[in-house]
């Protein structure tokens, strides 16, 4: 099966715009959507960062809806899909396809703990079997310290064995390289695309056999994270190392905050937009002293976000 | 506020029938709240035994609907309405406060981990206020080895003090005697009700305060834990140690078992329909020896689901 048509590259966990009643924001979503496909930046929205699983089905459906509608490209696209409902899952996944999403990020059902990796492959194999599209690309998301449900080696051996093709990959956010290694090390030669889940592991992916990122602070630092693919894919960029200490300075950086609001606190400071720091809860806001420090330090690191308008 | 039109006594969090296509069947579950009220246990629908987190909303909502309009009494139901996304949260929970649903059980959002008592002070006050409705009564929904996201005494203050009444208490399913302890020495008081989350805490429950329990094995064993409640609510049942340890041996029997699959094994074996067996993915159902054994253990126990027909 060709993987030609692949996605491939820096994708970024869109972070999602909310009203002051805590709605999603349409056209702010477009807009910074927009923005990352002009820094070459693809669209992995409803992800871990884009408070995915604080949004109800109705509202994920509505706000694919509306990017499609206002002509983003569909392809660039990576939605996440995975539910710990089967039926969301399904329709959530049928959806991305019908709007010609390149590909569908799934995490597994992630309520239960504990389950096996025989109830994991009925999940993913039930999706499939309803969606029931040749051109689906499914790409596992293994997530740990999140989820706490896995996605082992044996279980993308059995998918993978079964729906070569349909299962095209996964983003491994386990923050764990021996890991990341495991995935490479075994299926990247099979048609099975690997993400690491952050840009601080872009370049030894791609040395490994990655195909790329997605990644929290693709949100806020888009261009040098996708320079780096880019000109390691032309000639393998001399410079290389130096383009990953830089991303790993900036990142590091966010780190130093809670990941979210870090995120949306930026894009509302760079972009002259306050309301962009609006989370739902279980999250919260940065305070002001924190809002404060982490422009501060950002400054300092000469970190810009060019081209964003809020 | 007065605590006296509240839900107390043993509650079911009432396991989910499915057809083969895994839709919820309706018609099943209907019979199977009728059962559980002969057997004067309260309906808990949607809670973690129910597979509530592998269901969408729309499923949720329309089983309801199907349950108050097949007749049975809203006022003994607890449906779990607390879900990843607020928005999901304040559907279900309005829905069933328009229905005259006596309670509802809320777990927190359950997605993002290690998130702060402020971010889940929020999620619940937005709950309270977006629904809206005095009559409201929301039981907080403990139960850390699954959601990993633990509901502490300290939030339980700050609710209860900004939302007396409404708040009206909580299924304590750590399975740590020490903090279903906490939460009666520290609350029982106050106008709020504390249910532990398995049977074997129900006597030390009561003779700490506690007003009943919320258990899994009530699917199976109802009118049992709910004759120990009651005998003991008159007169402190001179034999409440007997009846407690053969809840017991009844609740170790199923703990043998991964639990949901098992409940749903027992119903099928004893109701003698065996497409009660069925679950949803990533659940898996116990398999063919599994399901003999649970059958031998339990009759050999002297184990009966009287009333019951499948």
């Amino acid at each position: 099966m060709s993987t030609k048509d692949r996605i491939t590259g820096v994708l970024s966990p869109v972070v999602t715009p909310f009203k002051a009643d805590l709605s999603p924001d349409p056209e702010r979503f477009v807009r910074q959507c927009r923005w990352l496909l002009s820094q070459d930046v693809g669209l992995a929205v409803f992800g871990t960062n884009s408070e995915a699983n604080s949004l109800s089905t109705d509202e994920k459906v509505d706000l694919l809806d509306r990017l499609v509608g206002a002509g983003v490209d569909a392809r660039r696209m990576m939605p996440g899909t995975g539910c710990c409902a089967l039926t969301d899952s399904v329709r959530l996944t049928a959806h991305a396809m019908k709007l010609g999403c390149g590909g569908a990020l799934m995490l597994p059902p992630f309520y239960y703990k504990g389950v096996s990796d025989d109830g994991l492959f009925k999940n993913f194999a039930e999706v499939i079997e309803r969606v029931g599209d040749r051109r689906l690309r499914i790409y596992l998301y293994h997530i740990p310290p999140v989820s706490q449900v896995p996605i082992t080696v044996a279980l993308i051996e059995r998918l993978l064995k079964t729906y070569p093709g349909i299962v095209a990959g996964a983003k491994d956010s386990s923050g764990d390289w021996n890991n990341t290694k495991a995935y490479l090390d075994n299926f990247a030669k099979h048609g099975f695309d690997v993400f690491p889940g952050s840009e601080t592991f872009l370049l030894q992916g791609m040395r490994g056999g990655g195909v790329g990122c997605i990644s929290a602070t693709a949100n806020v630092n888009p261009g040098a994270i996708a320079r780096l693919f880019a000109t390691w894919n032309v000639g393998r960029a001399a410079d290389a190392d130096t383009q990953q200490e830089r991303l790993n300075e900036i990142r590091g950086i966010f780190a130093k905050y809670p990941m979210i609001p870090a995120l949306k606190a930026a894009i509302a400071h760079y972009g002259g937009d306050t309301s962009w720091a609006t989370v739902r809860p279980p999250l919260v806001e940065l305070t002001r002293e924190q809002k404060a420090a982490l422009a501060t330090d950002l400054d300092s690191a000469g970190f810009t976000m060019p081209g964003l308008t809020g």
